[in-house]
């Protein structure tokens, strides 16, 4: 089969072909029907060392994807042939504390699919029966795809309050736009949405038109977010961008008894006033990552079968998995919003 | 003053000449722009003994009202002369327990404009200064008189998580309609709107177009909402007819771990399969009073400015106060939605 | 292997040889060192109709208990040969909303050890791999056969804030007084036990010396509640007993904002004034469950280890399994706490 | 009558006659009966700049106190002359955000007793109607004193679940101390009382004696913590102690999904790995501020009530007023525990 692959240390990826992939007796062989690029798969494709140290090579990777169940192992009884479903990336270990308590998704020794485990970006992708998620009846491959990061976004948001609330979502990647209709969908009431690529500024205006963009290379962020809450601050910011810069505007962006949501992977130590911006103020930093299993899936299948959150906007492009070098050039060139392939 | 006087113990209501109400120091006169008809204003025109009990004759009813400050007593430091308002109606001791633990709505103590003071169906109306809610610039002084009610409902749909959830709504007169438009402005994802009338489902319709619509007249309320939701139930159900039957119909039709929360006044006991329907099930049954003091104001104000409710479909005649007596006869006969008075 | 069987559908059991059970590829064999009788086993030994449909005789019931790993299936990997374990009685399908949601105990498929399984009440027990629970080093295994138990207790008082709150409990049997031992670790300020039997105040005079102690045939227990906290009633009641009449009281007792939680069987459908005593007053009504896989486990671990929660005082009889008769008969009768038996 | 007071802006305090003061109409004047030395009274007696900017002098300080109402204003309804009353220190707006949303604690504009205010190292002191709270019958002055910074323990305990957790305290100063008796109070498990100073190691044998003790100068915080808990880490950390790096020490020690609440003054910006510390963790960094008005008291005064947390090995040092420069320097040089005055 026909499957995008790490094939040695150097940077990029070769499409080429591999074995279509053995499964196990608790696992689930999908043909993948659509797949999406995630942002960390950028770490792939740059050979970046703490990953390439967990591979076995050649490795195929891409986790973002949905597909139909085409053979199943003969301990599965919970998805059958036939059946549609979109891919669970945690892979839990069911025993630790963590899991023990309802929180496999921060699991001491959670297992990623498509890094841990082969991935997606190929025709045929074996799956472990407890990460297929069945996809409604009306919910089309393309949004199977995207529901795993969608997840990332609703978990992002749904880590408290919401419901009346103003949330500034500093950072519209992917995820941040994503973030950015949740919380309108969620029950948010003024929504910032703070980026400088002007191409995601557009998608967000697409994506939740009655938030207010800021720019901060136009504007100063907490200077604009206070004047326009009368002095009071955001109740929620979302920092998805992933820049310590962002973090701090986040904190100092909401009000007294405020909390920022850390969505985004920050690059390296943050220098943060916590007299002032945490302790003084009453605030909370809370890191959420991942998605809930399986809280945050019934979420957003929900709110994409009522409608109350359109993807759509954010999928820029949709090629065949063959132009999958133009893809990643397009995505790790910020040209793009999601990039979908088709094996 | 113009204003609608309950004159003595005979049922009904006159419309008669009235002295403009004198302020207190910490009070406030408001010229009324809006008033509402709400359900409980039947009481008065009824003349329902235990309230009677309350009342000292000739007493001014009517809560339901927003209009302007024109005159602030001495010691007032929050509003000023010129502000437009909307009146909250419960009004807290400030010490007991509750009132001291955040509570101020189930104060011990608690006094309810229009009945313990006089009432706004008048020119002009008396209020003490902690019941005043400015409005905000863009906000109406017709939605500002349904404030309130929207309140309840507002309230009454965030006593508990909806975000993502199945919600059933059973009643759907005003408060039942504004219940079904917060909920689904406040995440909820599927809903179901239970309701006899056909010019209120038409309404329900309106106000949620996702909602799925049953007839308790034509269908089995319990069987229609487990059908639809694969045998699993709804999260939540929120009893807003005051129906006992409609309040088992609720906690049979949610799911284990479901929660029924109580916004309608239940005429008389309740029978109900404690076993069955609470313990086995492990739900929870909650009751949920007015509003709070101020969350609930802030979530109304802001949900209205975003838009993401809209309370105009409800809102069925618009009366000048000479017309009172029409206005509830309308809403007496279920005929009308939300009737609005301008005095 | 000895074991007290339900042979046929007659009244009463049997204390038989039984075969040693197989154990499937996910169970281990348990070599039972303590086994308690639950208030629920009176059912097997009346013969209730709804439950003896669900047997197949003959059938060893019994089911808190603890012991020993002696055996363990192939693909069981979370446990070993030797290991000293307690036996969680809920096996939940693993498949339905609430396992994936995190709410295991009220899995819509749930299946209880000792009745859909053989039970414990022998020498020798199956127990499913992911019912085990691994006991601490310094737990003895009397100890670990009442942590079934303790756990509903623990959970019930668990169900809503109780820490620094007033609460009472209705009912002191076995469960009742785990629940007030219970809210006294978690935090409860004043506490409130309300039993008729002098034996089982007497205990509860053990278990919470600071606890406040009502005889319902003696004081009027919502009158002498209501006095105690100056007219304001308590902020929580755990309604245990399974009396109509108590959830009642419960419901009274209980200050605006109060909170009842259902950890007892009520017998038969309740009348309630839910306008008065739910609505109105804003109070929750909150069904208990059975214990929350594995969150309750691990508080109820940890509380022994610390030696916060002490259960001695309610187990009031240790008999070797030959005088099973003896020990049923105690606690049919009402004369014993928790009794234990060793196989 | 005799105060301790800032004359002029040179470091030091001096004792001498001011005069009794003049209450308000919303005031009451209180008889000091005891008052405690806080941490931050420090800042007093050094003359800190941006205190002093705040000061109009001669300025007498002191705010943690218990004592009689002696003369009531005109217009205050809810204390009366001979009640035992301890002074609440937030002095909040009213009207802002937070205010309107129970979060008093947090005011936008709040004052401090004893800054904005003149204090209570006095004979007399003038206090807000609305800050004093009334002592239960059995309650000591000396305890009554204490309830103020009990309270910021208490408050800071209680922000997140801690009922059957595990509990690490980094610093044992009063408050680090108070927060050890009063998480063990409200139902942690485990704890861990991190502290370098011999005499306050000796004071947390004593208020906690389940506490394991970590003294950083001979082990390793975070190994010390992790190895203890099977490689989990513990559930909770109260950062007391204001130091940044016993912030990234709680940081570390606390499990994936853990807290660290902030309770203690960090000196200085911190730098914290963000990505591995809150955001791939999962975990949560919570402010806490003063107390909430008035569950927190409540809660306080219930424990205190019920005897579950004891502050007397707290309080090392009780002298008259007369020897406040010995009090002050046993406090300041960290020999003490609280300090007591008796005007």
């Amino acid at each position: 089969m026909k499957a995008v692959v790490k094939a040695d240390e150097s940077v990029g990826a070769t499409l080429m072909d591999m074995e279509v992939p053995k499964i196990g007796p608790k696992d689930v062989l999908m043909r993948v029907k659509a797949v999406a690029i995630c942002g960390s798969d950028a770490r792939f494709i740059r050979s970046v060392p703490a990953l390439m140290a967990r591979l076995r090579l050649p490795h195929i990777f891409g986790h973002e994807a949905s597909g139909d169940v085409v053979e199943t192992g003969e301990l599965v009884t919970s998805v059958k042939k036939g059946d549609r479903i979109a891919i669970e990336t945690h892979i839990p270990c069911g025993t630790c504390y963590q899991c023990q308590t309802g929180a496999e998704n921060i699991c001491r020794n959670v297992g990623i699919f498509g890094a841990d485990t082969e991935g997606a970006f190929a025709e045929y992708t074996r799956v472990p029966e407890n990460c297929c998620w069945k996809l409604s009846p009306g919910c089309s491959y393309d949004m199977g795809a995207v529901m795993e990061p969608l997840g990332v976004a609703v978990h992002g948001v749904m880590a408290g309050e919401v419901r009346g609330q103003t949330v500034a979502v500093l950072g519209c990647g992917p995820i941040g736009l994503f973030a950015l209709g949740a919380a309108s969908a969620l029950g948010a009431s003024r929504l910032f949405a703070v980026e400088v690529a002007p191409k995601r500024l557009a998608m967000a205006r697409q994506l939740a038109p009655e938030a207010t963009v800021i720019n901060p290379q136009e504007q100063d962020v907490v200077a604009a977010i206070t004047e326009a809450t009368d002095g009071l601050g955001v109740d929620v910011a979302l920092e998805v961008s992933g820049s310590p810069l962002a973090l701090n505007q986040a904190l100092q962006a909401i009000r007294r008894g405020g909390r920022v949501n850390v969505i985004g992977s920050q690059a390296g130590p943050v220098e943060i006033d916590v007299y002032r911006d945490v302790f003084h103020k009453e605030a909370k930093l809370v890191g959420v990552w991942g998605r809930e299993r399986w809280q945050t899936w019934w979420v957003v299948q929900r709110l994409l079968d009522k409608g109350s959150i359109n993807p759509e906007p954010v999928i820029t492009h949709r090629l065949p998995l063959d132009d999958f070098a133009k893809g990643f050039d397009l995505a790790m060139r910020g040209e793009a919003g999601k990039v979908l392939f088709y094996p």
